[in-house]
């Protein structure tokens, strides 16, 4: 798949919901995750398929979706950027919040390879 | 400025519609901008600060803003994100277009110094 269709896809899996499988199915082997914070005890930045699907997995159990809109793609050459807006309750301190990131996704050889995610401010 | 101030003052500038000013002010020296096809007859990526004032003002000459919506930023670490929903003629051919698209903006010692953008698809 070229970046547009890898884009793509992963658009409708987030879209359903299917965040495990969006990552199961579209990122490479050596994937780097890049968030803004650390968050559940991991560091803001991890790398490795086996350690993004885990943050994946912690995420799902972590928290509670309300509703979320997801805008996109945005692309060119290796590169592609997607909007998510999200209603969520964090399960443990029961806050709910309403949050706006862009994700900004590298793509090599069909797999997205680089993600990094910036709140909006 | 840091990340976040560069950022706030573009998305001013750029609400305003003082795109020449943003350029003038905001980008490095050695800035690289990266369009997603060439334009004017300029290549899709051009590198320094006169070439980059030259392509806004071209782009400024040859073309009609309807009306403009700059969303973000979005920001971490040296990275920020803007989106711009445009309503523009093509002075040149009078063909109106309404066209969304990302900019992916890098900042260092409070300059920006890569430009990318990005067209939704």
């Amino acid at each position: 798949m070229n970046t547009e269709e890898v884009a793509k896809k992963l658009v409708e899996l987030c879209e359903k919901g299917a965040y495990k499988e969006a990552t199961s199915s579209l990122y490479g082997e050596n994937i780097v995750s890049v968030e803004a914070h650390s968050m559940g005890g991991m560091p803001a930045e991890i790398n490795g398929f086996d350690a993004v699907c885990k943050k994946t997995q912690w995420w799902i159990e972590n928290h509670e979706v309300h509703s979320s809109k997801v805008t996109g793609p945005f692309v060119a050459r290796d590169t592609f950027v997607v909007r998510f807006d999200i209603d969520v309750t964090e399960k443990n301190s029961g806050k709910r919040m309403q949050a706006s990131e862009i994700g900004i996704y590298k793509v090599k050889e069909g797999k997205v390879v680089r993600e990094e995610f910036l709140p909006m401010v």
